[in-house]
């Protein structure tokens, strides 16, 4: 078995290795990945999105060339178990997404995600085997075109905060968030 | 020269690994890295904030167990090239941000930062050459509190959206965010 371009191994050694530990939701995301990966082509430069915040964004960060850093992955705070990889310049790809209805024929799945079984009670390699069997039977996908691109907004100036002596984007106003008071730490 | 527990041939390959191509912003980013790393010192399980969406989250992933995905990484859409590396259980730990003031000893990097020169005007090469040279001599720190810690929400209930037919977190409302008309593609 293949998962984005690595045999199992290899695909759960680059999880453990970026994202700290293995977890079901790196491993049902790459195969989420490898599918839209599949679907979109060898030669298409992707952007991506990851419409949660939770898990998801790693197996777009370890699998694709998309990252937070480099812009080409955004990441949502919806808390829905999807994702989008689209070509670039056409604004065009395909949507992924853990498909509810399709995963009641994996109980565990369905469990999991819904937080209707307790940890202690559904053993990870019993999870993972089912995430691996099931593959892309519990998922679906869609083409989609993408109405709003997540251009990144030119940075129009730049002006020294006269609270903090900081940088920060003349946009924010007349001084910088954190000494308009958004700080989080003293 | 050490940074980040690494050779410099490897603390380059291992930006160009993850983040595609080497920046000035990947390499500065991984010099505060770094240095919040030292300060903070070896035995301590940590959370990182970064104060910008643009370079920096990425040095903290290559460079720092902490990930979007797995929850360790903040990342604050405020253009501030600053980060924090924080003890996770006493909230306590250190902010390293680029000082303005004390680039001006460097005009390479004051003027690549305040977008004062072309690209083509500033070698890359050079500008890395002077931002290795300067390392710390550019930066500065203080010990900080964390006064908001970015615990994750726990989600309390998942419903089935009646629009989509997927999983979201209840807290939402009646319709997931997609269904409630934030969606981004067609």
């Amino acid at each position: 078995m293949i998962v984005c371009g690595r045999s199992l191994d290899i695909f759960f050694d680059d999880i453990e290795w970026f994202h700290g530990f293995v977890s079901p939701g790196l491993v049902l995301g790459g195969l989420m990945v490898d599918w839209a990966q599949e679907l979109i082509g060898p030669h298409v430069e992707a952007d991506a999105v990851s419409e949660t915040r939770h898990c998801l964004p790693d197996a777009v960060q370890i699998f694709t060339p998309c990252t937070i850093g480099n812009g080409w992955l955004k990441v949502l705070d919806w808390d829905k178990f999807a994702l989008c990889l689209y070509d670039k310049r056409k604004l065009e790809g395909y949507r992924v997404w853990l498909d509810l209805k399709k995963s009641r024929l994996f109980p565990n799945i369905y469990n999991w995600y819904m937080r209707r079984i307790a940890k202690e009670d559904l053993p990870l390699e019993v999870l993972y085997a089912d995430i691996l069997s099931a593959r892309r039977s519990v998922l679906s996908c869609r083409a989609v075109r993408i109405e709003t691109p997540f251009r990144k907004k030119p940075i129009k100036g730049i002006k020294v905060c006269t609270g903090c002596g900081e940088a920060y984007p003349a946009s924010q106003g007349e001084k910088c968030s954190t000494c308009l008071g958004e700080g989080y730490y003293v």
